[in-house]
């Protein structure tokens, strides 16, 4: 079973995709997944928390193209991530980080052996000339180290998995969805033993503390009334039933958050 | 040939759908098309007239994954349908039944057998934790029997076929879609023997009584005009071409019309 | 391998391009790949445009569904176009025209053999019911006679290659897509000899007169500054870095312009 995904800020009103997977198919036969092309330009942190979200569901030996790349065409490198599960591919600004920490023992390689990528190198697209064509030359079985030669000092992103200490946990916001719900890096496997479907409790965030319950889904509690849950990432995650709760509390991604448990 | 579409309100900003198809792939080599994921959210008659619409053009034994579900993580069921021609999985809340009712001879099960679900099952999205995991079984084989018990007590959404009387038919609005196209209930089949292009017909709807023609498409009519056309779906349309018809005739979904033949 | 790509202005809100599908997935188990569905609607020049842009990265072979198509259900013909290269597929109106240019060596055939079509053909929906069954049929090894007969009086569209004369070019303006960019006709070879990465030109266009630098990529002028580059296409674009360099100089498709170089 071969499966390449792709990622990336490019919208979907152009033919960029396409292009990515005609070099693909001129490739490899693996199936060719989407996970999103509608991440907001230039957002990494966006891209790697949509990265991160979608990975562990994708089978042993699924090889991940995400590309949200500020940097094309100035001299940032490619890498190729491998993790005991799964290969990352992209350029070395973070957007694959989260997901190869959560993946773990990962190893990173540089990218730089022509061999693998199209013939025609344009300044701008290297998802269709370089990463694509090196995922697809990877499913076929190529070595990694083929790819090029590893790297120590790729750019790091860790979204980390927070803290415990007796009746209180401690994390970070990773990411603020459109809807306005707040996501933290405090994971259901970390939280499993100190919180209560159904019990309060207080959230100190943006320089508020706030109780709230901790319920298994939005509709636990009223409109318009603030909920603790764990979203379909495993992630503790603060929100307002049909409201948006990062514009309430003034909460942004990276800061930080402490919850304690009754 | 194994077939799985997928249809939802998910949107295509984030990452959910690919977390559907990367848990479809683990289990099953079926090819996965999306029918739609911009579903206006929580909308379940545009998901089912979305995937009644779509449904006559796949082949033979498709497992149709559709998910509009306001009520996840409360007590609603899944189901499995069986049909003569289809497989429709998603929740006990209509949205698969004006399918069902016309592929006909259907049958529902009740999904509770947890041995083809994904192994931990998030209280929100069974999208991927138990609809895409059994439609993924389905097309590897998995009898029907061993996915649940028979239900009889489905919710139950049907948009009817209308009705022929003579020289009139009688039927109901079951979509308006974005540009104001008001979409009947009243079939190709239904209307075959008295409706005769480019004469006019009298429409009573919303209070109002229209007379306008009859034609195979919009060009037949000038701008503005209103007319009635058999659409792509095989459904009756009433439409101003260029314009707006269910705004300018304040027409709603479930609302009845008239249509006298001269 | 067999590859059937499809391009339209249908949008991903309804299950048009879903229906399409499943008429393909009923006859070929070809690899179905998007382009993109989101042309403005009717605008033929843009799909034109879309699809010339990707058809260079699918392999040898691939059957290409262009269907941007304001005249279905009057009397335009469809078309198949074989080229040394790939098949194309559309409505006679000249969306197919630039690719087949580009590809070169093409044979243009009118769709006339109704065994290749869908048993009932609506009056609006050609994609579905004529063009991807005959692009699945063609997958599947049905000789191209089969389809129809050769036609010579179809409706011609050439975006051309601009022309070099010493140190000038003459082009046209092909394309301005949503940021403004301004996407000539003057290709990566004819100006590989004269243009020099990070000299300037002088660039005539919409009644201006405008020096500009020629470079690799955006990021190598300042923000606003505008700038003269290869696009991911290898076609020679005028922009503004992080502005709209067609709204700036009033400039719109077809529009010619003029290039000195130093």
């Amino acid at each position: 079973m071969k499966i390449i995904t792709f990622l990336s800020d490019f919208g979907t009103k152009n033919s960029y995709v396409s292009q990515m997977k005609g070099a693909a198919v001129g490739i490899t036969n693996a199936r060719l997944i989407d996970i999103t092309h509608e991440i907001t330009p230039h957002n990494i942190r966006e891209g790697a928390y949509a990265l991160r979200s979608a990975a562990p569901y994708f089978p042993q030996g699924t090889v991940h193209v995400a590309v949200v790349d500020p940097g094309v065409g100035t001299g940032r490198r490619g890498i190729l991530i491998t993790t005991s599960k799964q290969i990352l591919i992209g350029p070395d600004n973070g957007i694959l980080m989260p997901t190869a920490h959560f993946l773990g023992d990962f190893i990173v390689y540089e990218i730089s052996n022509e061999k693998y990528m199209l013939n025609s190198i344009s300044s701008t697209f290297h998802g269709r000339d370089i990463f694509t064509p090196v995922a697809a030359h990877i499913t076929n079985g190529v070595p990694f180290e083929e790819i090029g030669n590893r790297l120590t000092d790729f750019v790091d992103l860790d979204f980390g998995q927070g803290e415990i200490r007796e009746n209180a946990a401690t994390g970070t916001v990773i990411y603020v969805d459109r809807f306005g719900n707040i996501i933290t890096n405090l994971t259901r496997e970390i939280l499993s033993n100190v919180l209560v479907y159904n019990k309060n409790i207080m959230v100190f965030i943006g320089e508020k503390c706030l109780e709230m319950p901790f319920v298994k889904s939005y509709g636990y509690v009223k409109k318009r009334d603030m909920l603790a849950t764990i979203g379909s990432s495993n992630l503790l995650e603060i929100s307002i039933n049909q409201g948006n709760a990062a514009k309430k509390l003034s909460v942004k991604e990276d800061d930080k958050l402490e919850i304690l448990f009754s």
